[in-house]
């Protein structure tokens, strides 16, 4: 990031999407409280002026990053279909044999409970890689301000509706009940989120394959 | 870890070890690098150098906070029949009279790969459950210090021999091959870890039941 700033230093002509993901990078890296808008000026290569050229304040910053994270995870719950090509189908008949293929809204509709989990999940996992460093900082929110609470309200609120999904999953005998629909849910999220703190998107484990080894996991379990 | 004696020596009111768990609380809640001393003088009702007293410096509290997660999870996979008897099963009972040494290798172990997996991710989640603060810091840490380094250079050891633990269990047959050693035990600690983020003891959840829902969940999948 340094020397990528340092080439460009001296460059305006940084959009707002440059500048929220180099911002976004420094606070995973060193903490939202902990990065001034001095050190992301420092790192942009430009002024601090320049970065408020573009946004009213590091809040701004944060609340921005965190619309690219919960904006992607709400599209999710409500259209689960629309998984991204890489990541659907093929996989999710594995051990199942209920098959997830690309199938009109319609239809989509007509998805048995456990069916919309997985392609909830799997919606999840695709935003989780696409939009990595937006979910690794909403994921280490701590409710600092009512902009963060507001933030992880929606959170909270996806949370519910997968729960609710869980419930219903065990509730038509596809899923085991001996397991509280809170508890598996917060245990899937658990599973899924921790991703963001060591997969690196290009190397030899694909989106895909982690989609397929997450799913088949917490679906069917590690054991032969 | 410091001497009996060490705790004991404190003025009036508190001992290292009340010091150590406030600011273990303090260091969570606001993060360690934004946690003063004079802050946790404030949260104490003591002055700066009664806690100087106790410690040397800042660095001295969160070293001690980090061995006892360490030390509590090195313990496990030295002797993971040890785990506390609220949250031993019947399936993870281990063959009669097998005397514990510190060893890392499975052909030392009657029990098999499977069974030492499943003893090593219960006694976790004990010591995770037990330990609460100390391994939520532990996780939460970034390593920007060397001291800091060396406590994440003792995690990683710890992943690398559950991970050897998956690879044998899938080798003997017992565990899907289809999922990479490296990603299962990630995956396992994904899973694990996150409960710091929840869970909270004294609630309806016990540990035991937390600990068959998790075990439940990865060897054996939410399916029915």
């Amino acid at each position: 990031m340094t020397s990528e700033a340092g080439l460009r230093r001296g460059r305006p002509g940084y959009d707002q999407e440059t500048v929220l993901r180099i911002a976004v990078d420094a606070f995973n890296q060193h903490g939202y409280e902990a990065t001034s808008m001095g050190v992301l000026a420092e790192n942009l290569g430009v002024s601090k002026s320049a970065i408020y050229h573009h946004v009213a304040s590091k809040e701004e910053l944060l609340e921005l990053a965190l619309e690219q994270a919960l904006g992607g995870l709400e599209a999710v719950l409500s259209a689960p279909e629309q998984v991204p090509a890489s990541l659907g189908s093929a996989a999710s008949s594995t051990q199942s044999g209920s098959s997830v293929s690309s199938v009109s809204s319609a239809e989509q509709h007509q998805n048995s409970p456990e069916q919309r989990l997985e392609q909830v999940l799997r919606g999840t996992i695709a935003v989780l890689v696409d939009k990595l460093p937006y979910v690794t900082l909403l994921l280490r929110l701590r409710g600092n301000t009512p902009m963060e609470r507001t933030a992880l309200a929606r959170r909270r609120e996806f949370d519910r509706e997968v729960a609710a999904l869980v419930a219903a999953a065990q509730q038509n005998g596809s899923l085991r009940k001996d397991i509280d629909p809170r508890t598996a849910e917060r245990l899937l999220f658990g599973t899924i989120n921790s991703i963001v703190e060591w997969y690196r998107p290009g190397g030899s484990l694909t989106a895909e394959k982690l989609a397929d080894d997450v799913i088949g996991m917490v679906f069917n379990g590690l054991r032969n």
